[in-house]
């Protein structure tokens, strides 16, 4: 089977996104690669969030950015989502946020899977495993 | 009795709160008056919270600010808090922003009392009533 | 001439916009309102870009937002953009946001004209002025 | 020399700062931890803010956080900040975020000194270097 087409979601830096600088405040680079991490997601169907997952919950338990370019208000970006690693009970998103054709920033979270009733870590749901798995690459 | 001392909370413009132009982003506003409203209920024993009113949640219903000076990065603020309704089902909290001695600007919460279970208001717990209104001025 | 057709901004509502409540926190609304009203200068052609009028800002000096339905994570939203008043020196832009066919929140911005070298009230530039009016309404 | 006492900044999860999880959301981490390093540079008196130094900026290019424990509304936490690394062009400042006496999170800023008038990496200047140097442990 052939790889898919990359995710990638297309948007724009907005004014609350910058601060004092005139440039991108780097917490607000988050909401861009959240909203992307977001339209992945619905991209692939929401996998797990079929009744049988209602007692799981997805915490970020590691979050990190590199910013290479200066990203200024009405930035036209492109932000590529894909996973990189899909381990027993967590995994790993790796985000390009594309300006023209640079790599003006990356973001990486590692997200786990966790029980809300015991508060502790599960494994991953198969149709979330195999959701994913195309993409990893 | 005499009127109590006003509420008054202080703090400073951070970078985040500033966008390009320099100032604060008019949103960033709404977070400090947050803060300011949060420590008043704590100043007040958050009476709100008692176990009988577990059952309310208190929706802003209405919010409005008013920008008089602009607020620039580490700019020291004090922000005066105070009810000025205390209606059978909502109540309106005004704040004012001080930076020296001018007011730099002004917001207004209305905040309404709703019953989680119907999702529709209700009365002001007592406790909360009687909290508020030695500051009602 | 016939009224241009309104300007609608679709988006979606974001988990970062959400609190504890489980619904959106009313100050995220103003993200989306300023994506809104981002996004209707770009569809006017920015008119007050031009080079002529680099000298001025347009700082808000009111804002306000009412909630009459909640937002959820992912609620799927259209945002109505209209001007309501185009004064001398200022102008008022009012928000719709709807839910399904319900208003589920509205907003208003109050937005000055100022000349950035004397942080003085200036008159709205012509082009801005030309540009709002059919969609003042 | 003793080393100076380490510094640390008191401050409490607000409820714009939580998501429809009901614990923080990651990124209001950066938020608290902003303000954390700001009142640090308060404290070392602000050296890079001399006159001399006004043609440098001081961006983020790398950040990270770890989540260990959730956080919730209101939750108490204490901030430390320490500069763990002071390169010649750029220095890194770790926090760690308590929660009673657990390390409930970890921050990491890489913090480069660069030109305003070329963009590029520029030394840091010594009165920073100086600041920081007792803290580095």
């Amino acid at each position: 089977m052939p790889a898919p087409e990359p995710f990638i979601w297309h948007t724009r830096i907005r004014f609350v996104d910058t601060d004092a600088t005139g440039r991108i405040h780097y917490s607000a680079l988050f909401r861009h690669v959240e909203t992307a991490e977001d339209e992945f997601f619905r991209m692939l169907g929401r996998p797990y969030f079929a009744t049988e997952h209602n007692g799981l919950s997805y915490p970020r338990v590691h979050v990190e950015a590199d910013y290479r370019l200066p990203l200024l208000y009405d930035s036209e970006i492109s932000i590529r989502v894909r996973p990189t690693r899909i381990g027993s009970k967590s995994y790993t998103l790796f985000f390009e946020v594309m300006l023209d054709s640079q790599v003006a920033a990356t973001a990486t979270l590692i997200i786990a899977c966790m029980s809300k009733a015991t508060q502790k870590s599960h494994p991953i749901p198969d149709a979330l495993r195999e959701a994913l798995t195309p993409y990893a690459v």
